[in-house]
């Protein structure tokens, strides 16, 4: 890991970029932290860091509110990074059946999404590896938002993370599905009510198929990009509770 | 409304029990309230006040805690009040089919629940009436917990109730969901996924049907019986943003 630029925001949070070989990514730690800190993984859309930067920093600030660093890497074919094979091809195939207003195929989902899970989940260990080697970073770990199907392949595989919060709003392969049976550490799973790119019913189904005995399902109003203010402050206790 | 006992709490919190005509209810307000407070009106299943006691003060206490009034009533048919024509005959047929395993008949809920909620409605007003009088209660109003069906022709009919938390967790006449559709009010729905007493589909039309601009369900495993201590801080948060 090298530290590529740092600076200290208003509130004192200090931000470092980094590259992990050629994965770029920011870490936030809270200005104020003598002892080392749990850490919050900040997950997000396959659009680029530069592009989500705004919501990121925001995240990271109320992580830092409540004593915690976060931290996030580039997904695998996003930003600057190169493409992953096939991922245009099922992106085109994708828009082409939501504009035809037809349903989209299982097919044209896992093409989409297991390809980016399994390549991401591997470097967000790896992530975690060197993230937690650090002196400031002592865990335990939460993982937060972005693709659902990277959060649950996450909570399945890596132990040091402790509990989960999950955005409902993204196409969920099959799959995915019995890989959230084997889930078992306590999960907050957001659902936008109205969400235009999400099945409520399969978004209930989900929910209702992970193993956790600890889950909170929080629904609000709105769609895909509406998620009210306070939903965000629900989230933040959820992890107060799980990572002090 | 005459007051029949007042004792402090050892939070400080003042209980006091009073009568209004018939029906007794209990007014717990913060210690430390300088100005008029706001109100939360304390709903609660029809076991009778005495037996719902310990967990009404519970709820009073996190209440207080906030800087608000709490208060509640006896039902129409519990405690020492007058059994309701039909209720006995309604809830021995309830028992006889839930016992046999069979779906509780539309009849059976509509007998069970339209004569309590087009009595106690007016009781709950009539209350409000008075409990706004006092010179140390100010408003605003939320309506928290018990019959949902109370809650919710409470918030189509009277206007001085701001916001709600409601429990999705007893049977709902069919008319009710017309109602649910012209409710207006700010919601805060508490789903236990897996009550026993409870169809979860029908909680979440019932959810969908509420015609409310912000409304939010807060789903947790376990049942009925089973909320856990988080979902109540939750429910507080959501009187905080609008009783304040």
């Amino acid at each position: 890991m090298r530290f590529t630029s740092e600076q200290r925001l208003d509130d004192g949070v200090v931000e470092r970029e980094f590259t992990l070989g050629e994965i770029p990514g920011i870490l936030w730690t809270p200005s104020f932290a003598s002892a080392p800190v749990p850490l919050i993984l900040l997950g997000h859309p396959p659009l680029g860091l530069r592009k989500m930067y705004p919501r990121l920093v925001a995240r990271a600030r109320q992580a830092a509110a409540h004593g915690f660093a976060a931290a996030t890497i580039e997904l695998p074919g996003s930003g600057d990074r190169p493409r992953l094979a096939g991922a245009e091809q099922a992106g085109a195939d994708l828009r082409r059946a939501l504009e035809a207003g037809e349903p989209v195929s299982d097919e044209i989902i896992d093409a989409l999404v297991l390809p980016l899970v399994d390549k991401a989940v591997p470097e967000w260990q790896a992530a975690l590896d060197v993230l937690l080697s650090l002196p400031e970073i002592g865990g335990p770990v939460g993982y937060s938002g972005g693709v659902i199907s990277i959060g649950i392949r996450l909570a399945v595989v890596e132990p040091r993370i402790v509990a989960a919060g999950l955005f409902a709003g993204s196409f969920v392969p099959r799959t995915m599905f019995e890989e959230a049976r084997q889930v078992t550490i306590p999960l907050h799973v957001l659902l936008q009510w109205d969400d235009e790119g999400n099945d409520r019913q399969a978004a209930l189904d989900l929910f209702d198929a992970f193993g956790s005995k600890e889950k909170t399902l929080h629904a609000n109003m709105g769609g895909h990009t509406g998620v009210p203010q306070f939903a965000g402050e629900d989230a933040a206790g959820f992890f107060a509770r799980h990572l002090r």
